[in-house]
């Protein structure tokens, strides 16, 4: 087959869909920044590194938030930077101890912008129970961007979060430990903090505001580890949603995941929203949800410790793991039908975290 | 006094100035970014974080590099950001062992620029001994800036690297123990990174190239502490240049510095650089130069331990520490004339780091 102009542009330059979470961004990553750098810690791509140590191991992780616009109904960029790296640490199966800050300014970003989102990064930090330790400060030049309506888009910061955890002795994530019957669990209803920002940027209203999920869920986690549960593995469902989170996990276990539709929980706004924006929730940013996989019979016991937090009182189990083979996420509809869950390909939601 | 238009619109929004090493930033971190932050890890302001342990403490640290352009003769802005958290966790006394690596790719970036510098981010952690163990990949939309020039400017790339590294068994790094007497040495010749970056910007050439001294300090620092040396403070003089660590080392100690202008390193391409560019390569920044504070009879001894190093071949004492009132960083220039040497105000020179 003739590559067609779009593809060998693609070959030879970045393109926003490379930064979508989805099956081109694997390929940027597999082609480009893996290669020179493979190391046995950094092989497992997870969510952080585990740095061995006498004691406790320590873990480390770290991300970039560039999400435009900077504000948006129940979050900005600053509540997106703390609780984005908390949950990075807390999936890995870390007690987050210190976040860094490192902040990049556009030249002409407005003192008052800034000051609300130090305040959203202080007051994040303390819901979180985490100390900012160190941190940096660079500013750019003004840029003159346009979005793809042709409206001139100024957001003015990027922000990066690294964090240092203790690895909790009780954690055993692992999942290579998963098996056909495991309970897939989530801690509440998918898709918010995507549609709030796209519906923001698009200028829609709704009746019900559509408000971002994002919070830090290391109490959450926390209290899951602490009922006694055996939990296999945990991932929170940013980029790239649930459809990603799930995907992974099929691809790396090479066993099947079925999903209920019914049980997945969405908010009528969210359902709303969703349609009128042509997305499917399923593979909407969350950046307070975490999929958790334990075994069938810890599913209740799982499902009570997090329903015991505020961030987890509508936790429900939406589907199991099964040996049918080839690996595949599938769908089982409201209707009685099935379809095939697909990581996203390229950009549904370009700068969306 | 009434404030003019220019002061007006300082207050109110970020401007290029507050990312320059100078006063200007140090009012923009003091009034906005600090505040809302403040605790007692986060508030000596180091180049990094001492995380208490039960074994050997922790350095946690975070850089943001956002050069331009993203190649210059000596090296790239992969360089720059291992170097750069590499030489903030060993002028803590910490021994690196992991860094983190959070790129920030703009839609339209070539990817053999791409590749080229990975490549480079790879070298320069092997030459370094450190791994990098976790990471993160952004995509944003594609910019169109011009410089102050009125060219088109599009850069494509930053880079975060936060790090972690163990603190020396043998390090103890307390500007408080500093006295009068104290020598003030440089491993060096100064500015090179600044005017090698400024020339490139310039379009300005040289006879013999200006060569950026970026390079990773830790070995030749950990030469100097197992020499059995008690140093007493080390800071690699990176944005604000030479002038900004030595203004920062009397405010904290509340001694006076005095330097000897003939003594401080500056080659005649870089002196003649700055010249025909107009800059003081006091205020020029570094990238491969730390600044050391030990005890006067250690001097000798120490600058043995730095030149067994190739990093520190050309070491030398630039000063003295001295208890003359007010604390002032007192230039002694060749004609036997003195100067106060102040710390840059605003951008000298942006997105050199």
């Amino acid at each position: 087959m003739t590559p067609t102009r779009h593809d060998r542009a693609s070959a030879e330059r970045v393109v926003l869909g490379h930064g979508g979470g989805g099956e081109l961004m694997n390929k940027l990553i597999r082609e480009h920044v893996l290669g020179p750098l493979l190391n046995d810690l950094l092989s497992p791509l997870d969510d952080g590194a585990v740095l061995p140590q006498p004691n406790r191991d320590l873990v480390f992780t770290t991300d970039s938030y560039v999400v435009t616009p900077l504000e948006f109904p129940g979050g900005d960029i600053g509540r997106l930077a703390v609780a984005g790296t908390v949950n990075d640490l807390a999936v890995m199966g870390a007690v987050p101890t210190a976040l860094s800050l490192a902040l990049i300014l556009e030249e002409g970003l407005p003192f008052d912008v800034l000051d609300r989102i130090m305040a959203s990064i202080a007051s994040t930090a303390k819901e979180a129970g985490v100390v900012i330790v160190t941190g940096d400060t660079k500013v750019i030049e003004r840029r003159v961007m346009a979005d793809r309506a042709g409206r001139s888009v100024n957001d003015g910061l990027f922000i990066n979060t690294a964090g240092v955890g203790t690895l909790r002795g009780d954690a055993r994530l692992d999942l290579s430990r998963a098996q056909p019957g495991d309970a897939i669990l989530i801690n509440g209803a998918i898709a918010d903090h995507g549609l709030a920002v796209m519906s923001t940027r698009s200028g829609i209203e709704f009746e019900t505001e559509l408000r971002s999920d994002a919070a830090p869920l290391n109490h959450l986690l926390a209290k899951l580890f602490e009922s006694g549960v055996d939990v296999k593995f945990l991932r929170d469902a940013t980029r790239g949603g649930l459809a990603g989170v799930l995907a992974d996990i099929s691809e790396t276990c090479g066993l099947t995941i079925e999903i209920e539709e019914a049980s997945v929980p969405l908010t009528p706004t969210a359902h709303h929203a969703a349609e009128m924006l042509g997305l499917d929730p399923l593979t909407c940013a969350n950046e307070g949800k975490v999929v958790c996989v334990v075994a069938d019979g810890d599913a209740d016991r799982a499902l009570d410790a997090l329903r015991a937090d505020r961030l987890g009182r509508q936790a429900v189990r939406i589907g199991s793991i099964s040996d049918v083979q080839p690996p595949l996420v599938e769908l089982r509809t409201r209707v009685g039908g099935k379809r095939v869950v697909q990581r996203p390909y390229g950009e549904e939601l370009p700068r969306i975290c």
